[in-house]
């Protein structure tokens, strides 16, 4: 799609006004309801377009695709085509859902193509391989440094220099709807002279952005930051959920552990990294100067909108950030290319997570932590509601979206409830 | 088995004295040949039991197990049989070839399943969803401590209260023989203003035993220490591969990263829980006293000898460790409990290696970094040969065996060279 075409497109799908599934998203998924199993879909408006019917009645008969590739659980088989491949499948979808094009519109098979979103279940959209998160946020490295290190050296050392990161686990990566259990561990405040045990009192959340790999390569070999958007098949959002309590007293020397591990929720919907070339922008000028393996020829930033609410257990939902992925000091080209300059291989379905996006003002503090600065400042949600960290049984939700000349490219939202502790 | 069998049993294959893979042991692997497809394997000897071919030959037959159950190219399947039938095809195989059983021995089939090791090539034995590296040996938290923190205070303040562990990198394990590119990266050592770049000047072993899981867990639920070993298939000899110059640099605050995630690699052949069952014994004091949730009601430690070899390129190996496993402070039914206390849940095919395995001698110190103290100290192979780090074109060999009354059972070895950079 070229920047002028955007405004002309128009689809026989009815879209809701700011909806984050326009004809200019068509973002992939994986869902199920009561009839059908598992399949791929792309959202447009409040309705998925089922694939899988796409394809039996010949609509890609053209691309030569494999038997059955849109009745996977996930969409690793899929994504393992190749950008060449989805891309045009992609396409076609649009171009069958543009206004002026019957094919799809005036056919009988029509009503089974489209499926209300409301009475699909979501799945996670792919099986993940690897799991890594970076800290990519300058924001956020110094408001954590400053509350835990050194309020004058907040920054460490190597920050600038490289996109931190640490591995994360897999296994606890959940899909939006799927309510997470307070965790228990061990946890030691300066007042106490030994670690107790029990259901963490610092629940927190962690707004990020992550991306999933598109194509593998082998142990040994780099990717570019030239070539890095070639390995990303597009984006989701992320809620790191943190036990503030729990890290703090495990994490040195190896990093964060248990105080992560419990669960970890994305949204279904996978953006694709064509749909947010409009939304292309600059990153933040690094100084000093990155060594010439982090180097970047064009801009890896994208201009999108975030925010998160908390909705207490049968109270209204309040706003309590409200940030951007542009703030990302190092952008997703380098954070690959940092990831595999030592030979790391990756796979396709790896998960990639930029860390907590805070941007500089209060309000777009993106997590807890920050936000209620480690619980001395507690956050009002409504008139008699505040809070410090997560309490029992309240609903995190996270949404995202890229919009400009009216022209909006969405998430949706990943939300999850907080049960206690089983 | 119990105790009193042990010295009865005897096979009419021909074990060659000193063989790691005794009648006693009888380790899952997978394999292949010019001939033969990927599949499962058990090791005796100096021959390979083709389980395939014993399953087609109708061997198994009363146990009814999937259809193609050995021919898989990951032993995953077969280990969510789950324990009951895992034990009973291992039974199986150990009655077949005792030295009065005819069965085998006297069928005309004999000389097909008994493939000869020497001509096989063995895969890794499991797909690794996730892999967890602990850091459970005392002496090494404190070699590493002394190094570089505090002298006096090496021990940091959590590691007696809980088994310090970090996510690792999954896609980057390797069988053994596969070699390894030496990583380039950043560092910076205290004379440099800025950082630096290029292939690591510290390349190091870890000497390491892993260990796979068998059994999942659902996400909330934990594991007990007592039902700990239930989750437990067997184990692996693991060289940890570090690059220490990239992983000083970039390890604050989030734990090591592209230091370690290059290559890891691990011996082919799975020496399951009952095979090491003869060698348990009592693990060190833990004082303090370790929180309810990770006292043990019975020995987790096992006696098991591990030593580590280099071969410069074309010269002859030296030994430069021999440690034991039995020196782990924490034992892996408390790294399993503590893991999952969280809720963290597991999959069949989780890899959790146990972190360098130090002794309190200098010979028993389980990576370079300690036998050389930082490269201080020059280790000498021959007379003219020595060493700080590894060098380009350096085999490491690992090998790991249990040994009482006569009974031998081992883990062959996990033999990799180090290439050049890339």
């Amino acid at each position: 799609m070229s920047e002028s075409t955007f405004n002309t497109l128009s689809t026989w799908v009815e879209v809701p006004k700011n909806s984050d599934f326009t004809i200019y998203n068509l973002p992939f998924g994986v869902f199920k309801n009561k009839r059908l199993s598992p399949r791929t879909g792309i959202a447009i408006g409040d309705k998925i377009v089922d694939l899988s019917i796409l394809d039996q009645e010949g609509f890609f008969s053209d691309l030569f695709l494999p038997e059955g590739i849109f009745l996977n659980d996930s969409l690793n088989e899929l994504i393992s085509l190749g950008k060449v491949q989805t891309k045009k499948i992609r396409e076609r979808v649009q171009d069958l859902l543009l206004a002026d094009n019957e094919k799809l519109r005036d056919h009988s098979v029509r009503g089974k193509v489209m499926v209300n979103r409301k009475e699909a279940e979501m799945l996670l959209p792919v099986k993940i391989g690897d799991y890594t998160d970076f800290y990519s946020s300058m924001e956020h490295a110094t408001n954590v440094g400053k509350m835990f290190r050194d309020p004058e050296n907040a920054l460490l050392p190597n920050w600038k220099h490289l996109p931190v990161g640490y591995h994360g686990r897999a296994s606890s990566i959940i899909p939006s709807g799927v309510p997470v259990y307070r965790p228990k561990g061990q946890f030691k405040t300066p007042d106490m002279e030994t670690p107790g045990f029990g259901p963490s009192k610092k629940m927190d959340f962690e707004l990020e952005l992550a991306f999933i790999t598109g194509k593998p390569t082998k142990l040994g070999d780099s990717i570019s930051t030239a070539d890095a958007e070639d390995y990303i098949f597009g984006f989701t959002l992320f809620n790191d959920w943190s036990a503030r309590d729990i890290q703090a007293w495990e994490y040195v020397p190896l990093g964060p552990f248990l105080g992560k591990s419990f669960a970890s929720s994305m949204s279904p919907w996978v953006v694709t990294l064509e749909a947010l070339e409009y939304f292309r922008v600059e990153g933040p000028v690094q100084e000093p100067q990155v060594l010439p393996y982090l180097s970047c020829e064009k801009a890896h930033s994208f201009d999108i909108n975030l925010e998160v609410y908390i909705q207490p257990d049968g109270k209204k939902s309040s706003k309590v950030c409200q940030s951007n992925f542009k703030n990302m000091y190092w952008n997703v080209a380098q954070q690959l290319a940092h990831h595999t300059v030592n030979g790391c291989n990756i796979n396709v379905g790896d998960l990639m997570a930029s860390g907590t996006i805070s941007g500089e003002t209060p309000d777009s503090f993106g997590s807890m932590l920050e936000l209620s600065w480690n619980g001395k400042n507690p956050i009002k949600l409504e008139p008699e509601v505040e809070r410090t960290f997560l309490e029992d049984n309240d609903t995190v939700i996270m949404k995202g979206f890229a919009e400009k000349d009216g022209i909006r490219v969405g998430f949706g939202e990943v939300r999850s409830q907080l049960l206690p502790a089983k």
